[in-house]
């Protein structure tokens, strides 16, 4: 994956003076018209400040016990009762020792659930709020409760039983599930592949307590040199000497139509008077549904796309996003958007139905599609992030390639659905001339084969990296 | 029910100087140890104000034509398009009508819904946030929409087809059902009251706009006399010269346990250095579940406690709130006290579990008992509000008399559950001596009697007031 490798130079020269931007971040909305849909927006959006965005909360979270330290809680961890994490867990573990979810120091104590739950944000002691509008939470069930008794302290272990953290001044309290989904997903039909994989067959309590994580989080599958952490991504963004940060959540392959928005997106900041702005293509790595492609591949697909020169090396950063995906729409969106302000981004593209999927029991969409970045735009905590909102792309026959739609000559456009797609790719058809880059295409056709192959549709076998 | 009128003595001298508060409320809820769940409280409740507590959004919202305008605006609501208003319908008009829900102007429109699902808030043009947890909408089906066609306005009609309103710049989107109902009750399961009378069988969208109300909202049943609009109370309460005033929800009859916790509430507030503290005793009198106690019976219960001198009328407000029940609570009990801060509230009383009930479906309850007010001393936009928790009474044995639970000696103590008060009222059995006062008693016996002779355990006969 050399050509990925080459969106991380490591020989930039790195810029010493401070980042300014060119222009009060509230004519950015108005004075190229990209759509907001918040009546605060240009006063919210004043707050933004020179150089790459401030964390949430001010300071990045960082959970890792520092070297010289990790031997004495090794030890520690080694004498306290244990809770065994899922993938899943895991996954949130990673996220929060790295501070993607600024400023928790952990796993959820029923406090900051609740708020999460009913207002999609934390309330901070200086009376400032942030958004998180997703519970990260760590379920236990009646036997591992009594086991850990009157313990303050929990060590939380991995499948071989390692110490992998430690978990302080905790908190347990109630897992209501019910409530649980449906403030999250706003619905509780059976069928949402969150829920099943990680909350049906859970525990009856939830953990809350401040993480110490041993060692840094890595998964050994050749592509931990993806994950860079929000400060590995700060430090390689003020080396480029990024003024403006997009970040564009995915976790589908790249087709043209994604890479005409983040070209055109690059364009406009631009015309903005930025000066160098830098996409953050930043697929999700934790876990996601069945038949959505794995990760593996979609890192070797989007390695094709960077390679055919799609994408501009020099002004894109590709890197993993560690999240587990919920499939929560309008209520996940918001924490798509609240990780990657913690990464550095100041803008944020928002598509279509965003983390959207359909209805998993009735014959529609789970989401109206408007309402991910119109909740988006809303979201407390959220204002200092410029919201981008997707053109739509659709594939132009008149031109043989994808354009943006143009509602007055509808009837030359071709829409290619992800189902559609994925159809062409199983059957090994080709989608028309330029709606993927060949390599990339290819990709999704060997990933298909290799499906067929193993006679499995539903748990593929993994590629080597 | 001459002792109610009693409450709102007409020759109350006006007390001409500004109401001032003798403390900073900062000091109310740590010096006398009320319990508050919110880090910031203390840094929040520093904002309140001098005199009676201001409306959300800095004025109260009045939608109620003015008398010269009625006669033309009725001309123009005859050639509108109609929308037929509900029951629950017409209760939202009136809560509307009268800033209950100020700076809410009228039916939501999508961006106020979404707000209110995901956020329990509304942002406000100035960058401030006022709570808003229920959402306040109107459904129409497909039928009325086309009717409606492409009409900027729509004039509400009642049950006999007469214009009572009129909607101006309507917006028209979805009813997401099934997401509103999860959202709000943190459950899709079948049962939920108001969801079954106000939403399975609603149209699929909603309609929002500014309303016109043509008339103030009458009900006509004996009762309309003690439906006092928020400018109403407030007028009422300057005139007593409330310099605290102090709210209690109820939607059961009253019996001893409440009136001393609302008595302690009254002395507590005198100790803190408050002169004049008044309750306002708040009989919901919207929508109600059927096995719950209605309104004419009800205040018929509360007069007769008030007769007995079990409350004191002369520092007790006893008004309808004219809101419908959605039994939503950690959701609801928020509108509950933001409806009360519009009458002029600055304290309000929280119970064990507000606004819930048993699972429609699971033998449990549907929340947790201690969320409501969790959530509500941390929820957006009611920092000025003081929470007072609830502290739990019961009978107490030793003493033959309501008193606080003291978990010490908790053998001496008998809880009598409202499911227990009800079965030894239908059963024309006594509570032990104590419990409420022997009047208060009668009519809940009355009325259960009413409804053995009608047969009709469901829709309880309306008794004349």
């Amino acid at each position: 994956m050399s050509s990925i490798s080459t969106v991380f130079p490591k020989s930039t020269s790195f810029i010493s003076q401070p980042l300014t931007k060119p222009h009060k971040s509230d004519s950015i909305t108005t004075s190229v018209s990209f759509p907001s849909n918040s009546r605060n927006r240009s006063l919210r959006t004043s707050r933004v400040r020179a150089g790459l965005i401030e964390p949430d909360g001010g300071k990045l979270v960082d959970l890792v016990v520092s070297e010289p330290r990790r031997r004495e809680k090794k030890h520690e961890a080694a004498d306290l009762p244990r809770v065994r994490l899922t993938e899943i867990d895991l996954q949130w573990m990673h996220v929060l020792s790295e501070g993607w979810a600024s400023p928790l120091r952990g796993f959820m104590r029923e406090s900051e659930f609740l708020q999460t739950l009913h207002f999609n944000l934390l309330n901070l002691d200086d009376g400032s709020v942030v958004n998180m509008s997703v519970p990260i939470v760590l379920a236990i069930d009646d036997e591992q409760k009594a086991l850990i008794g009157e313990s303050k302290r929990v060590s939380l272990v991995d499948s071989d039983d390692n110490p992998i953290a430690i978990l302080n001044d905790i908190e347990i309290y109630k897992h209501p599930k019910e409530e649980r989904i449906a403030r999250t997903w706003g619905t509780t039909a059976p069928g949402l592949p969150y829920v099943e994989e990680a909350i049906t067959n859970a525990g009856n309590w939830l953990i809350g307590g401040d993480l110490e994580v041993l060692e840094p989080v890595k998964y050994n599958d050749g592509l931990d040199r993806f994950r860079l952490s929000p400060l590995e991504l700060r430090n390689e963004l003020e080396k480029r000497g990024a003024d403006a940060v997009f970040a564009f959540q995915l976790r589908n392959p790249v087709h043209n139509g994604h890479a005409l928005l983040m070209t055109d997106t690059r364009r406009r900041l631009l015309e903005m008077g930025y000066k160098n702005p830098i996409l953050l293509l930043h697929p999700l790595g934790g876990f996601t549904k069945a038949d959505d492609v794995p990760l593996s591949w979609r890192m070797k697909q989007h390695e094709k796309v960077l390679e055919d020169g799609v994408l501009d090396p020099e002004t894109t950063v590709v890197s993993i996003f560690p999240s587990p995906m919920l499939y929560a729409g309008p209520t996940e969106v918001q924490w798509h958007a609240k990780a990657r302000i913690n990464a550095g981004a100041n803008f944020y593209i928002v598509g279509r139905d965003p983390a959207g999927m359909g209805h998993p029991v009735e014959k529609r969409d789970l989401y109206d599609a408007d309402h991910g970045k119109k909740v988006l735009s809303m979201a407390p905590g959220l204002e200092r992030l410029n919201i981008l909102p997707f053109r739509v792309a659709a594939y132009d026959k008149t031109q043989g390639k994808m354009a943006f739609f143009d509602p007055k000559r509808a009837q030359d456009f071709l829409f290619i659905s992800g189902t559609k797609m994925r159809a062409l790719a199983k059957n090994r058809e080709n989608p028309p001339d330029g709606f993927m880059c060949p390599g990339g295409w290819k990709v999704l056709v060997d990933y298909y084969d290799s499906l067929t192959l193993t006679g499995n549709t539903r748990l593929p076998e993994k590629i080597p990296v």
